[in-house]
């Protein structure tokens, strides 16, 4: 069975049909580009993603990283795969062309890490990681920490972490305890306990970059009396030169059930006298700075989730095209022939399934990597507060639909695989067990629930109402088409749901905050089949359009005939599921609120 | 964090209170039991489980079995556990005491084989399939196999297996091409390959009994032509002595994502000759037979996924009730004390829904088991043949909604833990990748669907009737106690949809087989929620009934309110879900029928 990486003329359809990112070409900052570059960007990415991150995601599983009490050891392809990595630019890809970055659009550089991720999402843990340390040193430390730690990390001699989970906290960032004193002279010394820190360390780099959060000794309690520190592994003298190991000691590693080759760290910082700290922008805003990070890292986490589950979807579907077995129910000769199991409906149920959550999921993220560039170099103002709005609104769907359903594509792949999809000889069982660590990190989906419901909704009702017009609008779109106008109605009606239960949700979360938000995760979901729906409307009309040309291949006949029965799949059999959530929202349903302690 | 297995006053409730157990004690075969006997029984079960299989069960996954080419290797605890099994009569302790049987009734049986897969369910797969195999040769073998082969396999010299798939045909047994021939002299020569065989090979037992699926030289083809051998890895003399080995070869093991520490194999038949075996029963009949120890090894199957579930939400309960972490909504002090995470609405709900799913799949098996024990103990013909009816009916949704539903509690408990829960160094992981066999083996879902709509329903509508009464008896019951009344509207209607579309669905099938069957695995799902909203309802009541006693502890009062909220959890959050299930399977969707295999 031969693995290829992604489907090229689906991420061509995303960026190109689906999304306008030609457009993008007009902006001055993208001048010097044509699709020309974005395409051979993307060329350049899937081929070092097989050559040199595709080659060991099993054999990274099999024999994960190991500590002998001195150092980590990774197996060696891992630093073939980090240089290549970085060799190719892809660290400094959408810096400027002046800090020796390729100056690309967000949405061309997630595109490229699509490939890494379908490639090997544990060893593209540490490239991801390190972008999103050096985006946030960028936008927010002085000139001189800049100066000392970027030009090394965009040139991949440093790598970086974001250090925030202590083994006494976990999702409840305001209680850390990490502590940070200033030595008098600039500098910070600080004394705490960093668990879960992926990429936390290794001998890829020269140095790693801790981005850690602890409070100052005057730091009010709480959210708002926490600061973001640069804590090197290793001193990085003024002139740039490597200086003294830093007070940071490696406690052990954890051990996953995937995402194996992503170390996992414990990290204890100053138990000889004091991490060396450099304090990031100013006192007990770390962890609104950290949101920054944070933010990227959830869009990047659902696209490593809709990855891997797009993994699966084609291992499973080129298993189900060449595996005999069985016949139809109205088959009655035992001498027929056997036929390939993609012939049974069910089979083709779990295809279906598959490509709706993997194909919905990637469009999804890269539709929110096209706000995040409106929001950063649209021209206009008012373009870019509205996708900053929507992105603000939306990244907790976006961070958890991909999370929850393309590991239930995965559930899925196994199970089309039957007993072959259990064992390690087939690929399918690691991209479930990878793909089990996305509903957890970058916030599990229950705080996701509450930043969804009790911050954006209830805080920001204009997104909500921006968010209604860009539905509508695409309504609107779909209803002169003849091929999408069956999807007008459940869509139109779903949204009206949404509608009226996020009109209820607001008066139950104001009068009882407790009761009002007990049921947010049900919220959460019910909210993001509508917008992948929505999604898949989207994609679906472009397809309908597609299919109106003239000139069409066959291929591409099929593969817009393909995005049209899944949108089909998607509103029939999924969205509908919205409704008896709608009724458990409306009626502010007590049951797990009212349950007690010792009833279990 | 103590782990124990199950709550034994679950098992208690289920057995003495919604079954009624001890009305067995009537029956000529019980008449030497006692309620006594019967819990002796099940504490011996619990303490060899605790001490001999709770031991190595982290262990027999870390260190799975390995081939050198010439013998198998495990754990040596997998020995001490295997002959404590023994040792403890549970190989026997159905069969009747002249055999050296406990003749213990199968529910009773059922319970205490629950307390070993709640320990360690990859040991206990080498013990599960050895009663399933003699249970097999008891029942069609002739008196001269049974004489040579029974004995042995319940004192816990020779073990059994279960040789049914081949590496070309999966789940279309009537496919197989292990070939078969008379030797003159009574026995057969047997050639071909089988896979996945579960503890096809190891050294626990002096000698492995394989019951084998092969085919005659006049086998008519398909189903029909398919026979039972038995097949012993090394030849038993008439006397009982062990003679050569066999020509069964160890082609190798299999690599599992869990559920390691049971080997699984493939074997290889008759390379050297022929492997010598003896037909069970009459020739063409052996798919029959098998059907007895696969129907057993379901609700076994079902039991396992059950005791997996009920061990990660025990586990993730404890957890919850320990673990400091965060606030309330409502709370806006940040230096108030943290709340354990059994205090946030969406962790009882995660909870809530494990509890939902455990318990209830416990309380379908032990159902299922109950039928079992009428359709071969009662007194009366009707009861037998009614029993008999209404568990072949069920057998697809006692496999089928216990594996799925147990492995999304394993997946909840990961979710309890957050980061903890995705790591080796706590149990749940390993239980949600144990429990991802559980829907594939004994026949995946969409087997069991087309097994359910296109064989049960559509050709025995009496079995389907039977199952309405007693749904109709129950909700008769619930309606004279007021802690119950609530339930009978939706589960009421909930039958009537149930109703609706096995009426639209019995038209469809017979219009067309191909397209009426194609969302037969949707149906499974949908009236397995039905069935359990049902299972839960009769907990609800007994419950309710409890409740009323006067000399009620406060720990039974706590329990019988669990088992109320958790029935209207069921009722309130997951029974609903069929709504939009019924309406796709009363329009005859044909989404997923429709697609084109070049779309995908």
């Amino acid at each position: 069975m031969t693995q290829t990486l992604l489907n090229d003329r689906d991420i061509s359809f995303q960026l190109y049909e689906v999304l306008d990112t030609e457009a993008l070409l007009r902006r001055p900052r993208y001048l010097e580009h044509s699709r020309e570059t974005f395409d051979a960007t993307l060329e350049t990415a899937r081929k070092v993603a097989e050559r040199y991150f595709a080659d060991h995601n099993q054999k990274g599983d099999a024999q994960e990283p190991t500590f002998d009490g001195e150092r980590v050891h990774l197996i060696p392809e891992t630093q073939a795969a980090w240089d290549a990595f970085a060799e190719g630019g892809f660290l400094a890809a959408h810096h400027d062309f002046e800090d020796g970055g390729m100056q690309l659009p967000e949405v061309v550089l997630r595109s490229c890490m699509a490939y890494f991720n379908a490639a090997n999402v544990a060893t593209t843990g540490y490239p991801f990681l390190s972008i999103g340390a050096a985006n946030l040193i960028k936008s927010f430390a002085s000139d001189a920490l800049k100066a000392r730690f970027l030009p090394p990390m965009l040139a991949g001699h440093f790598s970086g972490t974001m250090a925030l989970t202590e083994p006494g906290q976990g999702s409840a960032l305001a209680d850390i305890k990490t502590a940070a004193e200033p030595d008098g002279e600039g500098r910070y010394r600080l004394r705490g306990h960093k668990m879960f820190i992926s990429g936390g360390d290794h001998e890829l780099t020269e140095n790693i970059v801790h981005l850690v959060l602890a409070k100052l000794p005057d730091a009010p309690p709480g959210a708002k009396g926490i600061s973001l520190f640069i804590v090197p592994k290793i001193l990085v003298n003024e002139d740039g030169s490597l200086g003294e190991r830093n007070d940071v000691a490696l406690a052990g590693l954890l051990h996953k059930m995937g995402f194996r080759n992503t170390t996992s760290t414990v990290l204890n910082f100053g138990e000889n006298g004091g991490a060396i700290g450099y304090l990031v922008g100013e006192p007990h805003r770390g962890l609104q700075y950290m949101f920054q990070m944070m933010n990227e890292a959830r869009i990047g986490v659902a696209l490593t989730a809709a990855c891997l589950g797009y993994q699966g979807y084609r291992y499973s579907l080129d298993y189900a095209q060449q595996r005999p077995q069985g016949r139809l129910p109205s088959s009655k000769d035992p001498a027929s022939p056997q036929v390939p199991i993609v012939a049974h409906a069910d089979v083709r149920r779990m295809l279906l399934a598959q490509k709706a959550y993997v194909e919905g999921a990637l469009s999804l993220c890269l539709y929110a990597s096209s706000l995040y560039e409106d929001q950063h170099s649209a021209e206009d103002e008012a373009t870019r507060r509205r996708a900053g709005e929507l992105l603000d609104l939306l990244t907790p769907i976006v961070k958890s639909w991909p999370s929850r359903y393309c590991l239930q594509a995965n559930d899925l792949a196994i199970q089309v695989l039957g007993g072959s999809g259990y064992i390690r000889e087939y690929p399918v069982e690691q991209y479930y067990r990878d793909n089990r660590l996305n509903p957890i990190h970058e916030g599990t989906e229950g705080i996701h629930g509450l930043d969804l419901l009790g911050r954006k909704v209830m805080r920001d009702p204009a997104a909500y109402r921006l968010f209604r017009e860009e539905v509508k609008a695409t309504l609107g779109d779909a209803s002169r088409h003849p091929a999408t106008q069956d999807f007008i109605g459940p869509l139109g009606d779903a949204l009206q749901r949404l509608d009226a239960v996020t009109e209820s949700l607001r008066g139950q979360v104001a009068a009882d905050p407790d009761r009002g938000l007990a049921n947010a995760t049900l919220y959460l979901d019910l909210f993001g089949r509508l917008v992948v729906a929505w999604i898949w409307l989207r994609q679906g009309l472009k397809a309908a359009q597609g299919l109106d040309r003239d000139d069409l291949a066959e291929a591409d006949r099929d593969f817009y005939r393909g995005k049209l029965q899944a949108t089909r799949y998607y509103l029939d059999w999924e969205l509908p599921q919205i409704n008896p959530q709608a009724e458990l929202l409306l009626q502010g349903n007590r049951t797990c609120f009212d349950m007690h302690d010792a009833w279990f």
